[in-house]
């Protein structure tokens, strides 16, 4: 169950309205790798936990933290919508809202076609549960495989891509409250990524999980000839150099060894006849068909 | 540029059909964490490479290695769904393909009933780009952001998620033919795990990337007072004595803390008044209001 | 800010496990009118509000009342998946999971056909963020325009579809424990719908909003002779004896008039010629044309 | 059936092209509450409609009148984008459309960078079945659930969310015919406010629904001593003041009570541990597990 | 402007209830290739059409005859759902609806199992705007370029697999209702292939368009030497002998040839560097970056 | 099984970057239209093939081929992007990327605006898997039926589509590295157009395949009465003189008539009542419901 506290974690006040950074940091907020995701993802990996309590009540821990990295970035966006384009006009009387484009073009107006247009129609200046080019989010994004490994794995993805991101767009302003904030989520993202990484080597110490994810599935019944080639189907042969193509392999299972690719069977893919009445293109002519 | 040979990388045929899992393998072929994923996920990555060739030339390796993946897997799917529902019934004659259903409702009729139904209506017993479920795959699903780290990341949970997968597959069927070829998958995606590793450290060695992902941007910049802090936002201690929350950190650059959750800022959100030609509600009436 | 308390809401126990309520009960989860849609949508207003403090606050009350929703039906339906297929076969050892079907098939394996596969391929028996049928949870299903009439009708709405979505999933099972939650589910949202009636009522006192939504655009710009003026478009007449057709309009504005459809222009909607460089296809040949 | 008239239901002339404002305009065509919404929301309540005929004859009146208010949109902004970028240019000999942006940019060609770039490269300068940010419309914004006070409620605030947007848009132009065209929408959406707000009085005194909605499941198998309790689950009290936590209930039914937030069970969301073969990680190392 | 006339185009009665062929019937109302796809496609076509008014007046007749077709569907798969689960078992007061399922479980329970939950649960049997499968239909199927003769061909091509999928589902049902309303529509399926046929045929006559679509881009701007060439990227020479690989060209204008596959360029792909602020893996390690 | 050589196909080398021209040309890399497009299409076809082996060789031939499109496009936008905006500012010491807009905005920064955000934020300057307006790619844009004539004639629809917009490119930009490498990509569609005319004609040649599509459905079981008959519905009479309402029919089957729209049933549609526990709005008041 869950409580609010009207305080945000962390200041989220720009210097001035901006409604071009206002689109890109929906970025942050309502893309793939923004905060929607990784709150999702962690509420559904920690409800579906089951394993050692401990990871369960870290998995939560964070993902109730990231709620309020959502909220952080909505407020911050409602903020930068908040003079409308209106405002920043001198003779507001005389102009509608975008109105003046095709008559007298001046670079305000040119500024304006770049908004996301949904901020004004559709949101009335608040903040859309979508990314940089509207896209709404999707659950899709939602990782919860029931397999810790794996899933973390996939949190120390979403916590380095999110971090590129936002360093990313740390570089397009200089609003200081803008970069004051972004500066507190990109120092989160660095301990997340931390913590994944702690949270990693200590299933490998706990005895639960280890390379080749997942652990449990018993070796022997795999492919074992190919398990620890590496494959070049491209022509070229740099690829040969790196340490993915000889040497010990990082599991600890097994040598890493090269080949060139070419073809373990005979088998072509040549696929058989079936019912006529599925009315595909047989390899012969047959007579019309239909059920009785 | 690209080439084809008609030989499959290795054999997929079943030892009879099954349409039911049919409908199941189409989650590595076409699910999130399926083959067409990691296919393009790292072709992209590939023709996007802007790091040293060898990585270049290793990624385009393997993103050619997957479009076999994804042919095998469709020539499967094709054959499991060879034999027809019709061509199972005794009198088939006197039946429609599931007519039979409501009146005189047998096993058999039960099974066809889930089927995927656009395997029949729509791929006429061909395999689908989608998911077990039937959602189509999505570009979504293909991670090429630039950053080498965070893409390898990113692909060493693909390899995970996938393997993890195709070993709950293995458990749900008994097919001879179906599961010489899922152990190779799982041997491939153990490789493929071996490899991303392997890459990853290699590109610390090369001096390229390091934890936190971007090593590049100044770490002076983030707010460092919490970028080693754990953060307790849940009710209980569990999480307390995870490797996550004392000691040196993975990253090797600072020392983790814990601190329970709690604002760092007076900021409670409220936002300001927007022009009233919005419609929003505001925190007081307004006369009407129009554009001139 | 937010923090979470360990305990549920309310109790979200079944008396057994039942994979295919566990598919049908996605529904009020992650389908369009689910539990997620009434927490993002209502934290989405909050955040964005722009109208008195006693709305903004009773909205994010009711936000973080629904992610402690989403929390139990997230762990009923992990609960409702815990006996999986395989457990309950008579023979473990000697059947796979579903591969018994083609066969020798049972009803019992018949159920497992009708399971959502995602349940156990994806997310290892656990909840997903998805509806009944396995659409991801989209979040174009969150509404936050600004404009509380406007909002408080469609919550009103979610709080509706979503009490008769759970009634009817009520008369789908006849296992205590999960009647008992959906009992609970069903009385707050009986609660949420006079929530909603409440703040409609108390929006129009306040002097903020009445009909006609928004109630801010001056209403001499509408084209007044069609405001009130029911338009008969189909053939028959019975929708000529509601009350929508005749008597006072309930916005009290107007009075309600009957009239059949008809075209109130000699617009035939005839389009001009573009650039012939568009290539469209034009009402008169052209010669070949390309940019210099 | 359905019969085509060529004259449109009102004129849709603008006075001259505008290919920003034809963007904008794709959200009362094809957004969440746009037109096509609308239109496909009515014709399926009144195709599945099970009630009296006089609300299944209305229904379809107003889903046949929103075809028309999709054609008028169409033209409209067909005729907005008849004009093409290369025509407004001086000196069409010498530039190929945008080509001159990048050397020598010009207002002019940052407008056009505003545009649209599916309405020239896509749609050849037609309008487009989408939003204005390029999302297809999709049928999952179309309800229907066969309780028409439900239903009601919805299409209360369709006309709602629509009349808002397109009341934003009119400030958003000058153009006198666009004006003209979005002031007759405006108005048919007063109308259709209170079309649905006569026809939710209507079910009522007809006896067929009544709040809460659905009025038919039995009360008294709801979990009553939480049905009209207002729960306060964040800091402040400010939403205890309004009118949705004391006095009777709207519905007539019961009594407003507040409370603060509070679990009402000693469960924590414990899972317990399933089949091992799903390879999820469990509360205590397992052996190596595959099917036989 | 749209009329609705209440009769149906034609017959839509089952002889009996059958939820199962209702689930697949939803393919030809909202799939991909159904009758809301042609009728959005047509209508959108029609609307932006500026070619000559008698292709403009046929396109907008058939369109406004698909509505029609959606209507037929939607009412069939109403009524195919008109006994609900409930209805057909013999001791209604003892079950829930489908509560049986997991003690003691039936055959008439297990085809419950794979029903569209969603007919039962958001659309209280009623008929869907989305596909067998479940995926709701998505405006991306409205096609309409401007270019007559590329949506011709796209027409054709959509009247195509839709008699096909027509054609499968009257193999899949033995109910004499159900059949005769689909040999209604695979009838009209052959008129509008026909239809369009001959529009394609006349669209030449009139000069308005021919092959290659479109026609009016000036040939000679093309890299004319592989404008008529086959070009052999798989191994294995069967394609050679194909009429597309010698002899005229079906456009009138070239001589087909055959070749291998090969690069016509030296260029290998390669990338150049870019702003160290954007954090891509370079080629070389570089000192941290940020913006001033 | 596939394999990679390192040269491209073509050359896809721009004179300059533009990033406003990037953003247009993802739509014929990952539009609706594009490389992706028809690479998938064209594989999973060619997988799925049980015709004659010319045409399944044929298939994958142009497959292969079109991934080599799909690189020459990523190559491409790659190249588009590799100035960014940073490095064309002067004083690039003194501006973060796009933060001068707001004051003393320039032309410059108002192109940057019209940028795909995405391009430089997720993407790190490398092409993306989507559209020109930033909708990911999807697989249902992939076609395959099992029915060869379908899908050829969806075939030639996508090369007709796919030049259409290449063609308007062309027009869009006057780099010459990219015009040449888009005239050998309109090139390359005036092959593929005829290829698929000529495969179509084959097909009827080897008595496959021939219109109406499928011909194997026996037209005897047709609604023979409207199979070659023109429904005219729509007001006006221009239709009436096309060449698809008089003369023999295309297919050579039947002789094509003109009808005015009208019902050909009494059935108005009505639908009948359901168990009332569905909670559907009934014709009748029902008492309360709820199963036992």
């Amino acid at each position: 169950m869950f409580f609010h506290r009207k305080h945000l974690q962390y200041s989220a006040k720009p210097e001035r309205p901006d409604p071009l950074f206002a689109k890109m940091l929906q970025e942050p907020l309502g893309g793939q790798w923004g905060e929607i995701s990784v709150m999702m993802t962690y509420l559904f990996q920690g409800w579906n936990c089951r394993g050692p309590q401990k990871y369960k009540d870290m998995i939560l821990d964070i993902g109730t933290e990231e709620i309020a990295h959502v909220e952080m970035l909505a407020t911050m966006i409602a903020r930068l919508l908040e003079t409308s384009p209106v405002e920043d006009q001198e003779d507001m009387a005389k102009n509608s809202v975008i109105g003046a484009i095709m008559g007298g073009a001046r670079v305000e107006d040119a500024i304006v076609a770049g908004m996301n247009p949904q901020h004004y129609i559709v949101g009335g200046l608040g903040a859309r549960p979508s990314d940089s080019i509207g896209n709404p989010w999707t659950a899709a994004y939602t990782i919860s495989s029931g397999n810790l490994l794996a899933d973390f794995r996939f949190n120390l993805t979403a916590e380095s891509q999110g971090r590129l991101q936002v360093s990313r767009l740390y570089n397009m302003t200089n609003d200081k409250g803008v970069r004051d904030m972004l500066s507190f989520l990109i120092a989160r993202d660095t301990m997340h990524q931390n913590q994944w990484l702690a949270a990693i080597r200590e299933l490998e110490e706990d005895g639960l999980e280890t390379a080749p994810c997942p652990s449990n599935f018993p070796q022997e019944r795999e492919k074992s000839e190919v398990a620890y080639q590496f494959v070049d189907a491209s022509e070229g042969g740099e690829s040969r150099d790196g340490g993915w193509a000889k040497g010990p392999s990082p599991d600890g299972k097994g040598e890493l060894t090269w080949s060139e690719a070419r073809p373990l069977t005979e088998d072509q893919g040549q696929l058989g006849q079936v019912d006529p009445r599925v009315y595909g293109t047989p390899a012969q002519p047959v007579p019309p068909a239909a059920a009785e």
